[in-house]
């Protein structure tokens, strides 16, 4: 497996997993890589927003990228917006010397116009190298930077570096359709697509032309056969996986506790050691993890794999 | 049925039926408001942001109320959020003068400190009269103001006129356990809870403590029977209705074009004669109508008012 | 004077005048209306944003408009910006009717991308009628939609209706600076530019192409010699003049409180009777209003028109 | 001079010096440390919004603290505002380390209600550590986080470790008088009240209470002259000269080309090498070079600082 245009299948969203005292929890990490393989992922991506990537300081960030990609035998892309591009660079060109794959950027929360978002990836690129293989995070409901079809379409024809959208626009069915349709017009490069926000639509994403997931929910190895199963055309088998999973999906999907119901759900399946998360975060109530627990014994009924 | 503090089960968030050309369908809204009241609903929420509120001119305004409060036997809320206070008081003293049980408030988008969302209520009612009972809208997704539980509180202590929450704060299952455990303290006074957000979380909501749903799903006959087997105490019946509907729900529920999906199933249902929408609006494409119409079809295998 | 793409000169934004108990002043709008013309403004904007359109009920906007456009030898231009299509073509249609020079219109705050900006306009003048002259309205910092120079020249070009643009981009010297290029070159049509802001930058702003200014700082006599100096040359004088008042228009500009200083200005001039605002609103504290005094005071020593 | 609640005068907002090439220029760095102090200031804040904080490198953040804390003879704070707390305490315990006077936290801008922005500077102190002596910044216009007074009052009564306010809310002359009242009354521990907004209102600010400026305009030794005048009652006298440098100043406060216009200003006046700043960067353009010019050499007339 390879990181490249026609890249298929799920990226998984790694969580960084801490112990209790807020530490690294470094043999969670080894699991957690280990677990995303066995799942069938394709590759994994690493200090994304999911992945507490801001609470880390530098040198931790380095020795995640190290850890994971010493271990993984899949493509490892790593998280490297910054507010600056010399932290952005510096963290970017770090990651390709420890042996990542490539590196995903997301524009910077106060860029409105579509040239400001143009002009803003071309200065990236420029301070990250043209050399390095990336991922471009489209994802206006957290950053609120809205793009449109076409600043996805000009940012792609202007750096062939990228070689994958992170879809996660909301409503985002529309522009999945918008970009294959250029591509069959002749009017736009391959790249691939992989679609984020939690999976909430991933039963539809693949027919409008999505390669797959990145994302990090909590059974990687459900959305693995979920695309496959897609690809095959088993319209409806893929559907029922997909409901079967849909009630605690979207339990997951809530912004802000998100992160506490994943990891929560890591533990339960004995991936990581705790739940626990750097400040700020939002903590689970004891209602709260009764409720997921009630969602997954629901969903043990329907899939064997919830059933620990 | 009475419009109160103890309200309870679900009062449907209306849509306003136009005709293709953009003209009232008062045929449709006659439909409409049968059908609300034929699904077993408790109320119906007319004009609020669901309704196309601000596409309508002040004389259609009052038609609508007009129409709707003479045939419907329940109550009927009207939304009267406004840019000012001038406009907001004509609005509430119209809709009270026409028959309606009582008006609903959302904060101005604007606001930002507890003290500015707490004094904005204040000068809200001085202007509509605390003679009009009301509902309080909590929404911060779409009108992106963040009431805390204190500003939710201090509110409802100020305003004996305030009868209900509409809580559509998002994540929000922990908003309602905190209400209901200030009451329980004898910290708050009673006031009614009922849940919006397309019902995306109507499986938990009433476990939670709230009293139902105000929203605009295109199955209210399905929201009413979910809300009666949860009060009855039929978890596992009231999650599994809820799962069977969920991935419509979920459809419905995208900002921006969740109201033309359920225009689209009203329509499909036979209710109301035209999915059309005054501009701005965004119209489904063939391929999402399509995906509307599968989700339908598979709804129906599980439950046969989707049948049609 | 007429209104069209070589209007010049200062259209001032009329305040609306209150009594204290919150009624509209018609004796003040007359007054304001003279004083507006008698300081040589070539043009009167009502009903905008400083003139608390959105705190006016339908049938009191009309009776402004009908009262000012009687009164006044000068175009009259009505802000129609509205949530809604079918009140915004509603309020310009009746404008037109009353004799309105023509009307001025702002995007919708939720607009993000070029394309949306630009179909929303497209929208905006389908319901309107492009019979109706326009302004468009740049106003960032308060609508939080930014166009591009390159979406204000699509806008400019794709509808003849518009003659003016109501330039208050902040900062926003280099747009002027670059439309003027533009049309330089050949590539777009004439259009008037008039500057907001209160006033901050009209310094610079006629010398980088602006034709005047478009603002209600309470001294629209100082206003109208500031571009005629500038017209003529007489870049000194201009800048003198201009920095003996820009102490009290910065404190004008001051978001929030803008409009009580304001109107404490004109009801201190004698102008108006009250500066009494509608709710939602912020009064000037005495020590605000002793600040103004003092400015005041200290503009009367270089500017005779101060010394009331 | 110390960093304590009764700090008055002026803290310099440091720009960082680069060379045309962005690499970090030391030598400007210590001609900058220089000039602040002779120009009368009482401290420097370095690291902060103005300081292009963000485009560094943390091996460059330590470097830049550990130069200017050694050359200085007056208090340096650093800011260390930073999207997580682990990047925060580190920058904080390093910056003390090396020989600060204390750092400087801004609210990270998610934060909306009043219960959020408190839970963060508790969170943020526990990071730190309650040994380290901290400024808090309210800076709404930039960092979208709205303080009321209640608020600020409720910050610096849970942290005795804060003894200074930025101030740069907006309007904001009243929340320094009530603030000031608070104090009077009683209700509130005695900190120091410095002022930014690129010095907007600092003819008023020290009349409300302000105990001076923090704030990275290019005539600091004006700064100071003006705050001595204010405090020795001369109050036509501080605001001649406030009233000379308000054209600049108000050219200098444009959002976004601020700082190339600080940088121009201190570049044309010897102290820093070159102009540049790091990508994202607006640079001025030639006109606007030659508008700085002359508004420079109209200020010399008045002001013989500005004649170089």
């Amino acid at each position: 497996m390879t990181f490249s245009t026609s890249s298929r299948g799920v990226y998984a969203i790694a969580t960084t997993p801490f112990l209790q005292d807020g530490s690294l929890d470094t043999a969670s990490i080894d699991r957690l890589t280990d677990f995303y393989q066995d799942s069938g992922c394709s590759g994994i991506t690493i200090l994304g927003i999911m992945g507490e990537a801001p609470k880390l300081e530098p040198a931790e960030s380095r020795a995640i990228i190290k850890q994971v990609v010493s271990r993984a035998r899949i493509p490892v892309i790593v998280g490297v917006s910054a507010p600056g591009f010399a932290a952005m660079r510096s963290l970017a060109r770090d990651a390709m010397d420890l042996g990542a794959a490539g590196v995903m950027i997301a524009p910077t929360p106060s860029l409105r116009t579509d040239d400001q978002i143009v002009t803003y990836f071309g200065q990236a690129i420029e301070a990250v190298g043209d050399d390095v293989p990336w991922v471009l995070q489209d994802y206006p409901l957290t950053l609120n930077v809205v793009m449109s079809v076409g600043v996805v379409a000009k940012i792609i024809s202007n750096h062939p570096s990228c070689l994958m959208l992170k879809h996660e626009d909301w409503p985002g069915l529309e522009k999945i359709s918008k970009l294959r349709a250029m591509q069959k017009a002749g009017d736009l490069r391959p790249f691939s697509i992989l679609c984020g926000n939690g999976g909430m639509f991933l039963d539809f994403e693949p027919e409008r032309g999505a390669d797959g997931a990145m994302t990090g929910y909590g059974f990687p190895d459900m959305l693995t056969e979920l695309i496959d199963l897609s690809a095959a055309g088993k319209r409806d088998a893929a559907h029922d996986l997909f409901d079967a999973h849909l009630p605690l999906i979207r339990y997951e999907q809530q912004l802000g506790i998100g992160l506490a119901v994943r990891k929560y759900v890591l533990k339960r399946r004995g991936v990581i050691t705790s739940d626990a998360q750097r400040k700020p975060g939002l903590a689970l109530s004891e209602t709260a993890r009764a409720e997921v627990d009630y969602l997954i014994a629901r969903l043990a009924q329907r899939d064997k794999r919830a059933a620990f």
